[in-house]
């Protein structure tokens, strides 16, 4: 699916000042109880009604408890109404007691705005190992109603780590004749890699969809997506994306039979991607936005393997940050992907730059290729001539910013 | 097989100042052809008599042509009696003409030893994607045999490319009563990634070993060394190991039957190891060797991928540049390395500072952390307490110098 087609096709609607509260039904605000010294790190979203809901999570054996307490929400009833996040501390590899605080923060919020616990989910990111000062959610909990604290900026705020922006958008259709909006925030910077979760991602929209419909959708969708972007290589231990449709739009419950199904998916597919472009580019230390196609691969899966191996090379990575068309990096990269390819049949081009036909370099415009490379999105393509298959993924560059950032995280 | 063992039960010697031309009937040498600016960039080794030879290759899927012409040279017969090797330029994604000009080399040399030339081997690194000065090389080859430039060191700066320093040492023992010796060099530095190969290194040694038990214990010691050190995760499309065993040493031929088989797979593994820390050690931009150990895993197999996935992390690696005991990146690699583990029966140490036990931090002095990952060496060993394979695998941190380097490696 080609959600640049979607969106002409299909008349997907960008809203790029639109956030999850574009949808109807849904609030969100954030405030600062203490995690942080100064900025905000305690965010929620709130749906009028309880919303269908679907979550994908890390594939990183320490699955912080968080996790878990979201999990057992969801398994409830796949419903949910309130969502909590904070930032600052992740609650992971923290032991029984790491539980105990996540079950805790779900009823001291759901107490709060009155529901069950289990239409409450939860969600930590930050510092590994440390445990949550409970008494200091407590308290934030307890001013979250404050009419100054309802934004969805504030949210947006509330969940962020090394980030240095917010990343929000929301999207518009029309299903049965109804307009229905898509609305999505997240947060990402490091550990950010394939294989899910890596960052958080929170998505409400106002569409009426069935639980195991959104769920097959979102798991789709992000395989596409959150799953092609890569940071640094480090999948953590507490991401998750979280969708929230509450069916204020009041269109005909949406299953794969809907005749607008792949309008809602590649809707879906359109928040999701921009998400995951948003973090890429907000990468730690980034300067630029990488885009790498890979075409003409035997599979789909052989497409993202290889692109992912590309955007995850370190040497890749740091040659476009040095603006370098070091095309042999790329070369390099494609041959240890450990996806067969035939190496006298490989295309590679930097932008609109041809640099590699054939298995063998082109002569090119040093320095034509140089400018290009400064700009602030770059694009690698790559034709394999084997199939059909093909796949994007998306990453950063390697920057002296990173190193700073991560070689002093904690002090 | 550990190796420290080895070296007390086994009286494997060390000798730091060895080289390969340590084994009797070795000499070596190199020049500057004009491939570099100023640097020496043609290497040779040469032996009196033919020796048995083997070696490992790359797994990368764009091998270069000299990799091809050594790999014919060595399919004659498993003997070789010369090795020329070139840096500057890997002759790498150079189809047709790459290939011609490698069995050029060969041609060359072998003329000018008077040698069969499936007697010689070649090996190029560098650059991918241009193609060699043939003019200079052939030039450079005919002045190979005058006396100022033949000794082992200028063999060792020969091969260099963005290394910082030569890599060389040699180890001795007894079998069969006799005196045997094996002498190695490598280069590394950059696209340096466990899966083998990812950079040159070449060992001699006088002792007589049968052709298919060299290449038996070649293959067993790269995995246990070479393969387990990663500095950046690229594998690059030129690198190999070689090894030469020319009978000088006139013992009974060694195979696996042979009574002292274990002692010469310990010296080799001695070498290839120490080789494989200084390659590490030296890693671009590096200023610290990082030894990781698991141990307690379910399968040696297990315990290479997970002490692979930390070596290899960014997030670890920036940790240890900044001397920051930040154990939840370590955690974190070893939840997504690909292998199961039990989190609740994880144990970490830094050094000799117990950091988490039982998958929950323990309280200990960060300064004292802190000052122990100052070291020019760095220790982290794991314990799964699950079963008995234990892995040790090789890195180092990144840096600054790194990122410095190579977002500028071509101009």
């Amino acid at each position: 699916m080609n959600p640049m087609q979607s969106v002409s096709m299909k008349h997907i609607e960008l809203l790029t000042n639109g956030s999850v509260t574009t949808p109807r039904g849904f609030s969100a605000g954030g405030l600062h109880c203490g995690i942080k010294k100064r900025k905000l790190d305690l965010g929620w979203i709130y749906s009028e009604v309880p919303a269908t809901a679907a979550a994908v999570y890390t594939v990183n054996q320490f699955q912080a408890p968080p996790l878990l307490v979201t999990k057992e929400s969801l398994a409830h009833e796949n419903t949910i109404q309130a969502l909590l996040v904070n930032s600052g501390i992740a609650n992971a590899c923290t032991g029984k007691q790491g539980l105990q605080d996540a079950y805790e923060m779900r009823q001291l919020f759901s107490k709060e705005l009155g529901l069950a616990e289990h239409h409450v989910a939860v969600a930590s990111t930050g510092l590994i190992g440390t445990h949550l000062p409970m008494d200091r959610i407590q308290q934030g909990i307890s001013q979250a109603h404050a009419p100054e604290n309802q934004t969805a900026e504030r949210f947006e705020k509330a969940i962020l780590t090394t980030d240095t922006c917010e990343k929000k958008l929301a999207v518009q259709c029309e299903i049965d004749g109804k307009l229905i909006t898509i609305g999505g925030a997240a947060k990402g910077s490091g550990m950010i890699h394939p294989n899910m979760a890596t960052m958080l991602a929170f998505v409400t929209t106002d569409a009426d969809v069935a639980a195991e419909s959104l769920s097959v959708a979102l798991k789709q969708v992000t395989n596409q997506t959150f799953n092609m972007i890569t940071v640094d290589g480090d999948s953590s231990t507490n991401d998750m994306v979280l969708v929230m449709a509450n069916g204020k739009a009041e269109n005909d419950t949406l299953t794969e039979a809907h005749p607008d199904w792949e309008t809602f998916t590649g809707a879906l597919e359109t928040v999701c991607q921009s998400l995951a472009k948003q973090i890429a580019k907000d990468g730690e230390g980034a300067t630029k936005l990488v885009e790498v196609l890979v075409e003409g691969a035997e599979t789909v899966a052989a497409a993202r393997q290889i692109s992912k191996a590309i955007i995850s090379s370190n040497l890749v990575k740091t040659a476009i940050y040095g603006a370098d068309p070091n095309w042999g990096r790329i070369v390099c990269a494609i041959g240890y992907s450990g996806q067969p390819v035939i190496p006298e049949k490989v295309n590679v081009s930097i932008g609109p730059i041809a640099v590699v036909e054939n298995g063998l370099p082109l002569v090119f415009d040093e320095d034509e290729a140089k400018e290009y490379m400064m700009q602030e999105t770059v694009h690698i393509s790559v034709d394999l001539q084997e199939g059909s298959g093909a796949a994007t993924a998306w990453g950063c560059d390697l920057t002296y910013d990173y190193v700073k950032i991560n070689a002093s995280y904690r002090t």
